[in-house]
């Protein structure tokens, strides 16, 4: 678990301490003897022999919360008030809203936007149904679709404990690309039903974003979708991460001066993640690369293969390696990890060619600790915020989405995926690249405008062609 | 139809003509002429000899609105320009939005309401579900469900031509009780995935509004739903409909001094609303109800009884009335229609008994005109916002969910239905009432909030009997 005391642990303290000019100064102290961190400090109240502070502090877990509490009271003088934890503040009542974006004030406005003229809205939309992209809220609606069972690092947590994930990733959506996302958490897992369901769903939305749906499922689910829905299915997990990956890879190989079609790549982990971002990195140029799960590196003679797609044995392992990651690893270019904490050693960095490139992307803890990988690699990039180079989907899926809206697409494609990791690249540009630079911040501006606008174009090209050749768009990812 | 031009064919046609002091007045001369009526004019810009004119008129029907345009452009020097149609303008790009409640400003608010800290927030509600009451929308979350089979007077246009009424919907949520109401038009019209899907995405919301979905399927869905699922399911067709006509019925009542277990009331319909009516008034204290549809009065030993749902035969017409609907009205306190256009006479009325009221609800031409049914009956009311007395849903239903999500109800029994008609009743004081006002307008001040604060009353005083009885609360409706 992570030692250093973090905002998502961070609370607020209201207590009263003796009036002098020692008192705030003992409380700072007391929690920073205790290992917390004083993040703000307001005197709140004040009176002739009493003072009232609120002290906000971050811990590095619950436990410590209760541990800082604890050093305050022991403070002399001070009587400890309300402890309000900031992150469940923030969730109180909610994260997103429903909001009316027509004046409703007057019998007149009502007789527009409900009956009895929105009936002539409705006729219009039978005799065009396409006219629903430009007179209702479908023009901007996504799903964020899950069934509660991979959520965060919490595993099958079910649909509603599932709720708040999906709020935050909701209001992500609106807050990066202006899009109307809504949280939909099925209480099911029955593959065919989350199939059918969506299916039916479909008419509100323009877009699926699917996510923390356990693999296998996961494959299953949006390979069906994307047959049945004329509006793009995207699973975050899967093709938010792997477009990142892309665009970082893309600019680390630009720090080290290597190609994409000659490098080597170790992957650790092949679930969800790890399938959609090994084959995307092929779609973009990669020819060799070998995964490995728990059970070792993955080639067509090995023991346990049921769950591996098929993809791993049509396509990757090239040069036929056998063994353990630490085989994989040896000599490689790049190593991704999206696996489990610790998985990988300085001695493996050290074994990989000159100016390696480490992606260690298990989170909250990644496969090696970043000061550590980069004893012996070149470029370091994780998926925490607390490093440099953070591999977050956050810089990916809004602004996806807001070009697939915009294009009216109905698919998603791995051209259009590739499309926006080269846009998510370039957004660094070149006099600013170097190692500990390859990505930018999700708070850059601009991100999502580019990814979209990419994204966009994209899906225009594929179309003037597929309209040219009569030949269907390309296959879905 | 309407003969009388409506905002809801309401134009803006903007136009130029010369400069000159009768230029303006032409314009209203020409619109008038034509039977259209100009609700604004602005001048929009001016030249030495040209001026620019807004002119928005309302139409009677999209043919009208047509030959609107066509009067002005005869007029002579007018140059048209663009025509806008009020009602389409206001649709365009959808009439809701979903909106962050949360800012998102750096890295610690991100990790605030996303990955790390929501895992916490997922954790609170895994130890305790209820909690998603409190720290997720679901506190504040109706799902308006509806499969497009029966929207307003068009019939069954569909999922996607039903969105726009659907969102309209859920903009009278936010405006009328602050709840987040989100649109779900479903893709099927099958009766048992319907049941499945909406029993699925329960867990995002507290509350289930069916809508436009058509009998007698909607009987078998909203029962269904009730028996599955741990949220409230009201079909507001059904149930927002009989809260208003109660309510009426009861001033009315008081209108003419007549005892609500002593009259007689001939019904005209007994489709999804006119079956929810007739129980609930049963409910309420009525007992000599006799309903009538196309086939004649209900009776048991009449044909064509299939569909009639088996209340009418086990508890209306306790006098045996046979015949069509004339021999029910005939001797009637009470008129009641929820079926077709013209189908009372004003003989029929007269053979009502002395001080007869009239509930002619068929949309958006009543089973007879309030004009015609006045001059036999004491108290007239329709659906029509152009009339006194207009019986509109949005005086029950925002309210009604106001109050069932503030009481995390569980459920909706006749006994809280009962309560939100007698409390919207008594928004109407009794100096205030007569037979052109028996119920407000649903632009009155506060009256959400007093229908919400019976419906939670309610919920609370039947919880507490379950409590200390042990026993299941009041059959559902």
């Amino acid at each position: 678990m992570t030692t250093v005391p973090s905002v998502s642990y961070s609370i607020t303290v209201r207590l009263e301490v003796p009036a002098g000019s020692s008192a705030v100064s003992s409380l700072t102290a007391a929690v920073e003897e205790a290992s917390g961190l004083v993040t703000a400090l307001d005197v709140t109240a004040s009176g002739h022999d009493r003072i009232q502070v609120d002290v906000t502090c971050a811990a590095t877990s619950s436990v410590h919360a209760d541990e800082l509490v604890a050093a305050l009271r022991s403070v002399p003088g001070v009587v400890i008030g309300k402890v309000s934890d900031r992150t469940f503040l923030v969730h109180l009542g909610g994260k997103i809203e429903v909001k009316s974006k027509v004046p409703i004030r007057n019998r007149d406005d009502l007789s527009l936007i409900y009956t009895p003229g929105v009936a002539r809205v409705s006729q219009a939309i039978v005799a065009n149904p396409e006219d629903a992209r430009r007179l209702t809220i479908k023009r901007n609606a996504v799903a964020v679709v899950t069934d509660g069972s991979a959520v965060l690092g919490l595993g099958n947590v079910g649909a509603t404990a599932a709720l708040p994930v999906m709020e935050g990733k909701a209001a992500l959506f609106k807050r990066f690309a202006d899009i109307d996302a809504f949280p939909i958490c099925l209480g099911t897992q029955d593959t065919d039903t989350i199939v059918e369901i969506v299916r039916c769903l479909a008419p509100t939305f323009a877009g699926i974003n699917l996510e923390d749906i356990s693999a296998p499922r996961c494959f299953e689910i949006e390979a069906r979708l994307r047959t049945v829905l004329d509006i793009p299915v995207f699973h975050d997990d899967q093709h938010g991460t792997a477009i990142v990956v892309l665009a970082s890879l893309i600019n680390a190989l630009k720090v080290v001066g290597k190609d994409i079609g000659s490098i080597r790549i170790a992957m650790a982990g092949a679930g969800a993640a790890g399938h959609a971002i090994a084959q995307l990195l092929y779609s973009a140029g990669v020819r060799d690369l070998v995964a490995a799960d728990v059970n070792g590196v993955i080639h067509p003679e090995r023991a346990e293969l049921e769950e591996i797609p098929t993809w791993y044995l049509e396509h990757s392992n090239p040069r036929g390696v056998t063994g353990t990651l630490r085989d994989a690893v040896a000599g490689a270019d790049v190593f991704i990890g999206v696996s489990a904490p610790n998985i990988l050693t300085a001695a493996d960095v050290e074994s990989m060619a000159d100016d390696a490139i480490v992606f260690a992307l298990a989170n909250p803890e990644p496969e090696i600790q970043p000061q550590e990988a980069a004893r012996h690699a070149t470029v370091v990039a994780t998926g925490r915020s607390d490093y440099p180079n953070q591999i977050n989907n956050v810089l990916a899926f809004p602004g996806v989405f807001r070009g697939l809206l915009d294009a009216h697409s109905r698919s998603v494609t791995p051209e259009m995926l590739i499309a926006a990791a080269r846009a998510l690249a370039g957004t660094v540009g070149d006099e600013e690249i170097n190692p500990a630079y390859i990505i930018p911040s999700v708070f850059h501006p601009g991100i999502a405008e580019t990814v979209a606008t990419a994204v966009r174009e994209s899906v225009e090209t594929i179309r003037k062609v597929a309209d040219e050749t009569g030949e269907i768009p390309a296959v879905p990812v």
